[in-house]
């Protein structure tokens, strides 16, 4: 199937929506959890959380325009921060519940069953049943011109985890902590390790990392 | 594990870096090629690939200062256009190797294998190992203060898929077509379906999708 811009123009709306965001590729399923100064809280499912940098640690959402997650983002606004939880094979369906359109009043986390979890004084709760958190500071925010998105950066300032997924290099073994993949609009995907390969040079192939030591 | 902005800061530079780069979740893994205004050709694996939106149909990705990926960054401003191409298993190895400093004048094509194609008349070349392919035209780049990254947003203006991959409803099947999902900066993962979802309504709990056609 070879489509141009024209011919991607003609797709039904439903059809564009699930074919277009399959096309980046694999893509991580997170919990974004807020509330706002009265501690009533939101949560939401988001596929698009990326890495911008480790130094500082930084993230990057995007926020659509008119959609239910933009609770999220007025109560980001509102308080100046927000946690990242990763979705796990056993929390899916209660976190793609969680982009149903409830009624302001109503708390995703009561509607879905997934529970607030309030850690260190951090002002945002987090999902208890996640095996990764973050705790978020809303840094940055753009409205890109382009389509009305708007795109949230924000510095991971706490981090709870699982040691048992941390390995002695630093690497966190995701998959182990039963983390997801998503594609397109309503896929989850578990995944099985492929390979992890050693810093590539130019001189030599980058081979297979046999030794990591948890 | 619980870690504060202190302790985050005071990570070893490589453990954060590994640690960090994991925080995000699953990844897509993709080959973005350009050339110059000459055609030489360059190829770099990015794993920040990230769905913007539907209509038009928009991708973000994140450019690293000083990093190998200055080459791509400086093709696509000179030419306007670059190309995303998923990696899939068979090709994973190549894909890594990319990302090695070669010389300005060696194409990552000629160093790795993967091989050059050029499609109906597209200005860029693809990736012909790879079976889903995206012909891109630079909308926006924006330089992101917070840490010099550059964040570069492209329309979709080309695609070639495989027919057998694509679902009546427009979903695309990116586990059958071999893509695979990323992971911190070195780990790769096949993936497994384990549920596709129904839209979420308020008053009923989604369902597993059973009868999605080919």
């Amino acid at each position: 199937m070879r489509l141009n811009t024209e011919q991607i123009e003609a797709l039904d709306n439903r059809y564009r929506a699930l074919f277009i965001n399959a096309l980046s590729g694999f893509k991580g399923a997170n919990l974004i959890a807020t509330c706002d100064d009265r501690k009533n809280t939101n949560l939401a499912i988001f596929t698009s959380v990326f890495h911008i940098g480790s130094m500082p640690p930084l993230l990057g959402m995007i926020s659509r325009p008119h959609s239910v997650t933009r609770d999220t983002l007025e109560n980001i606004v509102q308080t100046g921060h927000y946690t990242i939880n990763h979705v796990n094979a056993s929390i899916v369906q209660q976190s793609h519940q969680s982009s149903a359109r409830y009624d302001k009043d109503i708390s995703e986390f009561h509607a879905t069953g997934l529970k607030e979890q309030w850690l260190d004084d951090f002002p945002v709760p987090f999902v208890q049943q996640s095996r990764i958190q973050l705790g978020m500071k809303l840094r940055e925010q753009h409205q890109l011109e382009i389509n009305n998105t708007v795109m949230i950066i924000g510095e991971i300032i706490y981090i709870n985890i699982k040691d048992d997924v941390v390995h002695q290099d630093g690497y966190v073994d995701i998959e182990r902590a039963g983390s997801i993949a998503t594609s397109s609009l309503d896929s989850y995907h578990r995944t099985d390790m492929l390979t992890q390969l050693s810093y590539a040079k130019p001189d030599k192939l980058a081979e297979q990392l046999t030794h990591r030591k948890k």
